[in-house]
């Protein structure tokens, strides 16, 4: 990127054109720990808080669901501590991540009061509670620190480890929010233990993502240990188990940053990270609340790879071998909703947020992409038929034998 | 400010611990100009704009009162130069500056639909209009473009050129907002000619401020030609006139870049020109909406004079001056609500966004300042007591007659 020194440039006499420069310093910690609500663990507690102070507050933003698991621990754990708290709970779900819940928690906040600069707002929670809590900070007296602790695998893997913020608004998926970093974030894989099965699979699939566009041991990692993976959800109780689930964590999580870093304002407009992401905005907003947004990115994925085979960018046996891994990580490879007007619709607003071109990553083979701006709509189509035929065999085969025989 | 090398850290094998280092650089012009809304100017046409398309599109947002008196013309200079446009119309209070008139914009702007890259959303208007579509703008889509036209002329040398954005909240002001950058400030004085006196007086206390706290001449010209530039709006009818309203100006404008620019995010926390911000923003609040911000400002000014002398820092002669001036600009120097429960309360604020300590700017003499953390009760107690006698100086002198003489 292009740096330019910091300053002011005054032209004229008096002075009539000012260019003003700058820049701002951004700055956080991504940290993998274990008992993160244990008392003896003191990351939670010392995260983001530059001054000690002689009795701690903190305002502590929770997932109901969350707070249903895990909430008795929070308190014994601020208790124990001594920590002076407000603890406000969220629901967590698409149609409430709106502004509504942004104007609960700041009205929550004035309500206890902190002192912005050492009392860091904490957010515990999925991705959506976070993106909440992210907005607020950013928004509360135009900044307020925050800690991310993600209890759900997108969150661990995805939502918790970046810098965007955001509620839904007027049936638009994030359509306000902000890049808003975190002081720390604190990855505690335990809090997947209490994770439902659909929401373990839901976080890899942007597990898989990142195997896909970027890292092929990462897709063998999966690949190989699918079912130990789901059965532990990554927890590790076994040794094997343990140290898969630990490197595939490192991997997703050190090969997101890798992609964030330098491009953290997304200022930068073909990002890897963006696919699955072309299509499943508008698929999981029609379909809410139907599909998890994991599911929809998994279709969205299916989908570009069946494009990308088309294209020979993808053999029909690495094709075959991730839609396998799709469905042994219990994924959704196809969605009824998946028709041409949803995919012309969605196609548009993708081009128009990515500033006119398609900028569609899509796969080489198995962990590497490149990007495309030559997509038409006739291919599109053809892609959602051939997914339709995979997902429904048999459908396939009849329609095919039913045709009349052009020979005889 | 110390300066970090952006970069991705990884710590441990298999990585635990990552540390995200990164800058966004923030590029601004502040360009003054004359006859914005001619068609002859294509400043406004081209500000932000970085791809030249067919046919241009703006989404712009104007100020009920400016668009009363200028709206004709703004149409105009856009058919005139066949821009496909949307005008919304916002109204222009304290009461108004809330969440619910970003709504009104994000719906229309959904409705018009932009391509965020290249057709920067443009605000015309005071800066209450200019810090709602600051924060529009910095929400919409996570941030998109936008240019900034004041109309007033706190706007002008104030609100208008700096970063900040923010809408009132639960009796807060600006309990909501961001640091978010426009693309260009355009700044034309022939918006003053419509400014009725009051606001002209409003903005006069924002360069007042600039003076006072760093800019003897500015003092001085303000001193020296206060009748000229009322008399004239400081749009330059005669030739002294425009020199020196231009001098004023670029004055003002500079100082306020030069103390703006090292400290965009305001991560020092002391500010010279927070002068006249410590107890005003309570004042202004409770006294809603009977005082205009310069008015409240000016109040805040006059009060920590009074106190500035009573230690020493500023003479008695100084003091009468700064009076005299603040009067001459037809600003108000007390205010009924100046008592002790208020100025208690707003410090106790103030200290409490100042991260604990008063970090109170107070003048030094006519063009520079310092700053105090030891203002105690007592003292802002006999300032505003001072402060009451110097406005009703005939009541102050019957107390001090009617006072038992202990000589006799």
């Amino acid at each position: 990127m292009h740096r330019t020194e910091p300053g002011l440039v005054e032209t004229g006499s008096p002075a009539h054109h000012w260019r003003v420069q700058a820049h701002l310093p951004v700055d956080y910690q991504v940290e993998m720990t274990s008992g993160v609500l244990d008392p003896s663990n003191l990351a939670l507690l010392e995260a983001g808080a530059t001054v000690r102070a002689d009795r701690l507050r903190r305002f502590v933003v929770v997932d109901a669901t969350v707070y249903d698991l895990y909430g008795d621990n929070l308190r014994k754990y601020l208790d124990h501590h001594n920590v002076e708290y407000s603890i406000c709970v969220l629901p967590a779900s698409e149609e409430a991540k709106t502004m509504e819940s942004v104007f609960t928690v700041v009205n929550r906040l004035d309500a206890f009061g902190i002192s912005r600069r050492h009392e860091p707002v904490i957010a515990i929670g999925g991705g959506i509670v976070l993106d909440i809590v992210g907005l607020v900070s950013s928004l509360y007296r135009r900044s307020t620190p925050y800690v991310r602790v993600p209890t759900s695998l997108v969150g661990l893997v995805d939502a918790g480890v970046g810098i965007k913020t955001g509620v839904n608004h007027g049936f638009h998926k994030n359509r306000l929010g902000s890049y808003f970093a975190p002081a720390v974030v604190l990855l505690d894989r335990d809090f997947l233990a209490t994770l439902d099965d659909r929401h373990v699979s839901n976080g890899l699939a942007e597990i898989l993502k990142i195997a896909l566009i970027k890292d092929a041991r990462l897709f063998q990692l999966l690949e190989d240990h699918a079912d130990l993976l789901l059965a532990e959800r990554l927890t590790g109780q076994t040794q094997t188990g343990d140290a898969v689930a630990g490197e595939v964590f490192s991997r997703a999580v050190g090969g997101m940053l890798e992609e964030l870093q330098p491009n953290l304002w997304e200022k930068q407009l073909e990002r890897v990270v963006d696919y699955g992401h072309s299509f499943s905005p508008t698929l999981e907003m029609r379909a809410l609340p139907a599909l998890l947004h994991g599911e929809a990115v998994t279709i969205d994925m299916a989908l570009t790879t069946v494009l990308a085979e088309a294209r020979g960018l993808v053999s029909a046996r690495d094709r075959q071998r991730i839609f396998h891994l799709m469905t042994k990580l219990r994924l959704p490879t196809w969605h009824p909703l998946l028709e041409a007007d949803l995919l012309d619709h969605a196609l548009q607003e993708t081009v128009r947020h990515r500033d006119g071109l398609q900028r569609m990553p899509i796969p080489l083979g198995i962990g590497a992409a490149c990007f495309l701006n030559d997509l038409t709509a006739t291919e599109l189509a053809n892609a959602a038929q051939t997914l339709r035929d995979l997902h429904h065999p048999s459908v396939a085969a009849v329609a095919t034998d039913s045709r009349p025989d052009p020979v005889a």
